[in-house]
């Protein structure tokens, strides 16, 4: 399919930059590998999804935004410490990075790295998932937040 | 140092929990480590900052949050890969992670792990970071935007 450049624009447009179906697990475009320089939603050629013959695995990251009270930060940081060391040994966890914001440490962000979303929901039923959530919600200054993403670099090996 | 309960609230109060000094470098009190029970500004305790006898050094976290205009998904992706897997082999940076959010395909976050601030200052003078930076400006729907952090979990030998 030929990319053709949007009129005053820096940038060429496909089909495939544009397309969000309503599966955000079809967003790969499985039945269908882009070819002669095409790329999927994520920009891939055909030849960056395909790998070496291997199919690209997206992983299933998640960034959850806390605000918490400043009295509580000691505590909340003490409970999602525990909560973090026992997710990472989870099978399905990449990553489970606990990074609190230089300026405003009040403010944390969770860096989860599933390898799927299924691992996610395990993780919801763990002992030491609920035992945290339970713990830290007195804690919260406004609800917390979270973020869908998905992996553009590097590929699930690397992480 | 006692902790003292605020009044109706769920968490404990300390000195160290609500510091914020105008030095970030600062912020881990390096010169006095927590005794007794304390916990610094990320609520680690003395042992936990001690660790075996070695210093807790702490990540420079950045994370980029950029908007790009729709057309230009799959050139903003393509000029971010190659900056991202050079920016992985500059000694100073433990990880250069790129996502895209799964709902919002025009918004991306760099995830970029420094081992210190130079380091993320030598990146900006490498030339895969100002080609990347020249290419990417016209592509960008609204200014980005950078979030410091620093690491709680995992410590540095896990980035």
């Amino acid at each position: 399919m030929p990319r053709r450049r949007k009129p005053g624009s820096a940038c060429a447009t496909t089909k495939w930059s544009l397309l969000a179906p309503a599966n955000p697990m079809d967003r790969l475009d499985r039945d269908r590998t882009p070819t002669n320089g095409e790329v999927d939603n994520h920009g891939r050629t055909g030849e960056e999804c395909r790998g070496n013959e291997a199919e690209f695995i997206a992983m299933h990251i998640v960034h959850v935004h806390v605000h918490v009270k400043p009295e509580c930060v000691a505590d909340f940081i003490t409970a999602t410490l525990a909560n973090a060391r026992a997710s990472g040994l989870e099978p399905g966890i990449a990553r489970f990075d606990v990074v609190q914001q230089t300026e405003h440490p009040t403010r944390f962000i969770l860096v989860e790295a599933y390898r799927n979303p299924a691992a996610q929901a395990a993780h919801r039923e763990t002992a030491h998932y609920l035992t945290w959530r339970d713990t830290v919600a007195p804690m919260m200054a406004e609800p917390r937040t979270a973020v869908k993403l998905v992996n553009l670099h590097p590929d699930e090996a690397g992480w």
